[in-house]
Order: structure tokens, then sequence, then C-alpha cells
């Protein structure tokens, strides 16, 4: 049977092609990465948030294509239950499912204004009001879910699909040098600590250049 | 066993709301709604575009809070799942969760210039470019699902959650003259026919005016 394919864009810039990175990874699941050059339109539409919608990632395992990160989640949670992408708890997981609807469907300024450059660095970068109404929301939902389950992650002991859907703005957190309160600021650190993301930030880091037209545009 | 709470927003305005509302009565859940104030903050918040994440609508059921339009979707599917909220084929139940996932986090151009307001009509109204590529992509998703699974819904023969995330933007079709090709017209027609929603449109419909001076922020 054919192997798995996750289809991803630039490892630098696209914070949708990392959170279903993750969430494959964090599956267990054997797949093959197929990376679309920055010159490609989608690629291009995406990264200029000029896309009507996100095509990348895109999951296609026997013959299933899966094109939407969260319906990537829920499609890995089927086939490989015993990663516990989703806590096995249901108020846990209408929980776990909620925040990473939010994180799905909102926080829109925080996209905008610092998006995900894992190449760069901005000391004392200045946070705009909206963006930091972004940035307080995501960090009282941090808050509370450590609180509640415990830690280190999320949803207790292991990470689940709410940890990949916010291990993005835990690099942005780095990259803008956004002030944080304990709780969150540790948590973004061990976020980017583990394994999976030092191998993916590794990868973006070696990424050719071929984006520094788009960063201009940004 | 106290009974389920939907808390919702305007009728008229609120697109998220409409969906959470439908997804509960095709679940056949039985539910209370308790509609918040176009004065409560969070509701203008939604409405005006300047929340960070919307906490509406929000389902509570046994104690559990979900307040996310897709976590809602995926708990009355595990709670109900006769209602058939996602297909039973997985690989339909794949495409059902990727068009819906595109739905909750993308086409922002549509969302923005083409709000949903129940109560209006404005024919000949003018559409600018980005959000023609959204109408253009919407109506793709509509016609390979419709083609694909033989209709009337998205998934067959009957609706499921991806009928309930894009049912506002029927509404939206209809409200603002956008012109389609036959199967998509003849899908937002079947939608706005459902008596589920000319009950909500009624509601909609009969709301006092207080949101006026939102429509004037518009």
């Amino acid at each position: 049977m054919a192997k798995a394919t996750l289809t991803i864009s630039s490892k630098n810039y696209s914070s949708w092609s990392l959170r279903g990175w993750l969430l494959c990874k964090m599956a267990g699941l054997d797949f093959e990465e197929e990376q679309l050059s920055a010159s490609d339109p989608s690629t291009r539409a995406e990264l200029l948030l000029l896309s009507p919608s996100f095509l990348v990632p895109c999951l296609t395992h026997h013959g299933i294509k899966v094109w939407d990160t969260l319906a990537i989640a829920e499609y890995l949670h089927e086939i490989k239950p015993e990663a516990g992408l989703l806590p096995a708890d249901q108020a846990a997981r209408a929980h776990c499912r909620s925040i990473s609807g939010e994180m799905h469907s909102g926080f829109a300024n925080l996209r905008s204004a610092l998006p995900m450059n894992l190449k760069a660095r901005y000391p004392d970068f200045k946070i705009w009001a909206g963006a930091q109404a972004d940035i307080d929301r995501v960090a009282e939902i941090w808050e509370e879910a450590l609180e509640r389950y415990r830690g280190p992650f999320l949803f207790g002991k292991k990470p689940t699909m709410a940890d990949a859907m916010y291990a993005p703005v835990c690099t942005r957190f780095i990259t803008y040098d956004v002030e944080l309160d304990q709780p969150a600021a540790a948590y973004c650190k061990r976020i980017a600590a583990l394994p999976h993301m030092i191998e993916w930030t590794k990868g973006a880091k070696a990424e050719p250049e071929e984006l520094e037209e788009l960063d201009a545009e940004f």
C-alpha cells in the first residue's frame, strides 16, 4: 500500500504546514513530505494571505485527501486513536476541540501582525493593541488548561492536537520577543524544545532564501 | 438532569450562532436558547469583528461547555451519532471535515464584505474581486460535493455538519443577489427552504432593531 504523503509549503513561514506536520508526527504516521516551492501560486497565495482558503497542508492516505488542519487531526485520531491526539475524557476532549477551533478560526490580528518566521528574531518588537488582545486571550487559554490538567502540555502529560495548533504561536512569541507571564512563557519554551519542533526548525533554517521577495511584500 | 443550553447572539447577524443552532437542531438535541443582547460586549465584539475569537455559540450540556462551532459539531456527533452529522463513510467524512474546516478558517473577504443580514436584500450588489474569489471557491466546493454524493445535500440524502457550516453563506448569496451557476443556485434555495432555516429566519426578522447602531458601524 502506498505510503502517506503530507503536502506542505514553506517550513519557515507556513504555520499551517507546521501544524499538519506536527500532528502527523505526534500520531506516529509513516509519511513522506512533499514540499511546494515558494514560486508555486498556492504557496504564494497562502503566505501572502491572499488565498480564499488554504489547501496546504494536505494529507493523502490510502487515496483519501484531507486538506484542512483540524480535519487532518480528526482523521489521524480516527486511524491512530492510540496516539491520544484528543484527550480520553469527554469533557477534556470538548475543551481541547474548543480551543483548537478558536485558534483555527480566530486571532486574525496575531496572524497578520506577527507572521511565523523561524529564522528571524525581533527584540523589543512593538505590538499594536489589536494583536495584544489576541496575545492576552492565547495566554488565558494556555494558563487555564495548564492549571486544570496540570501540564506540562495543555491537556496533561502528552501533547494533543491543541498543542499542535498553538505550536506556531509559541514560535511567534519567541520571534517577536512577546512578554508573557511565567506559565505561558515556560510553555512556549517547552514546546520549542520538543524534538519534533527542533527538527522542523532545522529544516526551516536550511530553507533556501527564495522567499526573500515575499519578505519584502509582508 | 438539566437541559442543554445553547448561547447565541443575534439571529439576524450572527452566522456562527446560526451554525451552532442548526447543528443542535439537526442532531435532535433537546435544548434551550439563551440569547445575548446586542448591548452585551461579547456580542458587539463578535458582530463588529473585533473579538480575538468567538465565544458564541456556546453549548452547555451536562456541565460540559463547548464554544467553537466545529467543536460543537464533533461533540454532537459523539453524543448523537445516529443523527449522521458526519457521513458514515470514512473518505466522505474526511471530505466533509475538510470543507467544513475551510469554511471555519477561511473566506475572510466574503465574511467582511457580505455579512449575514437576514432582514436585508441588496439587488445588484457590487461585489469586489477579493470576495468574488471566495464566492467562486464556495461554488466549486458545493458543485464537487453535490456531484460526487448526488445531493440534494452536500453529502447525499441528509444534511451534515458541512451543510450547517455553509448555510449562512446561502443566506448571504440570497441577500446580496450573488450570481451563481445552476447547481449552486439551486442548493442555496434548497437550504433556505429547510424548516429549521425558516424557523431561524422568522426569529431574525422578529428581532428588535436595537442593532441599528451596529448597522451604521459596518
